[in-house]
């Protein structure tokens, strides 16, 4: 993993799927049963090591992601959050910039202490060649929940409040981009070997808006976190940007580049030619198996294999798939004869 | 609008808003109030005439698009098709290729006479410089409603049943191209000067599922169109295609294409080169109005008036837009010191 990231071609490619530690694992759910509420879980380090290395148990995944949620820079920040199961996250929206008082960016190192700790621990337990990757949420995405109050659809609220007060929106997003390099920096003091940012939301805005909310803030952080942390590989995940891809890789300076399901092989390989990638099998076809699985994950072994590439899914995977099908995906991404 | 559709630059440019007959307009609400149900009104050639008119005597629009709904063609073909107030459309879904059985193609035309009877009228009515419309949903998106039996939002079902029986899935598609190539040449008999294929979801699927599900029954819809309505323009709207747009535009054959909010002026600008262009202005900037409308707006116009441009948004107009905004958004773009 960290030879690709340095920008080596290794044969066969290192592996890894967004949550994998998670619902489709028996053992995950055995563990969250001793949680109280999702949170408690991230928060819990016994807890979080755990459901962190049961996937690296069970498949021997090249890399290794921190178990938690975007939603813990919210939350240190001093907003309300919850779980509410069957419906995911809600929080007691920011809607205005009068509501930004209520945030308190001093807190968020001590409200997070848990987090190191489970990274350190990792760093202890996990075996040695399996690299530890540290994330957070985009700035963009990580305020899309704290204005909508939850998971949006339309985003009504987040794009008005952007478009009628570009200047309250930016001081949000301004907090939460000094949130995550602080938030960031720690995990990598405390073990994380990568970093992965994870932009959500990003396809759902017009070129001008891009560049503010989306390319603008990850270009803040890549820069601070380069001085913070030099050397650490950040990977960022702009889901859905679409033709805005390239830009972003260009401008943001990210260190490599995750790519959604939609974004077609030609253009994963030009991408390539610039920084390594990740990515992109579509999470339904693990679910399904069988041939499907084979000829979509074969499509894009054959066209990113040449270069350095991380194989992951698109998106996270869900939790109706067979772990069976998981064990078969890694047998399809190391059989050298593929 | 049909200059521009031929390829000329024409300055101001044409503009209409998707979904211009709606919600946002008090006079709609009045009309909708008249029908017992929504496909109520879709056929009832009185109330569909009248909130087609709607918005081109209240704005004056450069076209007119058939008031109508692309879950006709389910309804059409025997599937049951029913609307719930606050949450969208529901039908009996079709989740395997047994269920196929349940669809008639031959009571299509039959079925949908009304919407003929409404076109026929409104292009009596119409003022003779609004260009008229008509519309059908692409397959894939089609498809999408038939499969889930709702509006989706991860698509698992029209996913798996693409993936586990691709040959099953295809015959569906197949199904919807035939009706919809009917429906949509008996549109044109009727009246309808150009025609539109909405594919709201084509932005979820891999390059090879994209090619498979949305490129190739597009071409298909457009190769026979040409054979029987010759001269008739075909706007694409492949939302959220993103890297795969200018493959679409391509390799089906489209007069036009429509562009979602998502894509970039530079993008944009290069797709015109090869066919006319529409779009793209987001909804919720509309919405917002004042300023972000301005900048917004203005953005895309200075990016595309230089060649064939047809004014729209990147989706359908919502619900709690001010009707006043429509008559600014239309001041700005016809304003010719703009």
């Amino acid at each position: 993993m960290l030879r690709t990231l340095a920008g080596e071609t290794v044969s066969p490619p290192p592996i890894w799927l967004m949550r994998q530690a998670g619902r489709y694992l028996p053992e995950y759910r055995a563990t969250r049963a001793k949680a109280k509420t999702f949170l408690d879980l991230c928060f819990n380090p016994d807890l979080a090591v755990e459901v962190t290395l049961q996937p690296i148990r069970r498949y021997g995944f090249d890399a290794s992601i921190l178990f938690s949620d975007i939603l813990v820079v919210p939350y240190a920040l001093g907003q309300r959050v919850w779980f509410v199961e069957g419906e995911g996250p809600k929080l007691d929206p920011v809607t205005q910039a009068a509501d930004l008082g209520r945030l308190d960016r001093s807190r968020v190192l001590a409200s997070l202490q848990p987090v190191f700790e489970t990274l350190r621990r990792l760093r202890r337990e996990l075996p040695t060649e399996t690299t530890l990757i540290g994330f957070a949420g985009a700035p963009w995405t990580v305020a899309s929940y704290m204005v909508e109050g939850a998971s949006g659809s339309d985003f009504a609220r987040l794009k008005d409040f952007a478009y009628r007060d570009p200047d309250g929106f930016g001081a949000l997003i301004d907090l939460v981009v000094a949130a995550t390099v602080e938030y960031l920096s720690a995990q990598v003091e405390a073990g994380a070997e990568v970093l992965q940012l994870f932009d959500s939301w990003a396809g759902v805005l017009s070129e001008p808006q891009f560049r503010r909310w989306v390319i603008a803030p990850t270009r803040a952080i890549v820069d601070q976190l380069k001085q913070r942390c030099p050397g650490v590989p950040l990977i960022g995940f702009p889901r859905g940007a679409g033709m805005m891809y390239a830009d972003y890789v260009r401008e943001t300076g990210v260190t490599a580049v995750s790519l959604d399901t939609t974004v077609p092989m030609s253009l994963a390989g030009a991408l390539q030619e610039r920084c390594p990638v990740q990515g992109n099998l579509d999470p339904r076809a693990l679910v399904v198996g069988g041939r499907a699985l084979r000829e979509e994950a074969q499509a894009i072994l054959a066209a990113l294999k040449g270069g350095p590439f991380v194989f992951n899914l698109g998106h996270g995977i869900v939790p109706e798939t067979p772990p069976e099908h998981v064990a078969e995906l890694i047998k399809i991404v190391r059989d050298r004869n593929a």
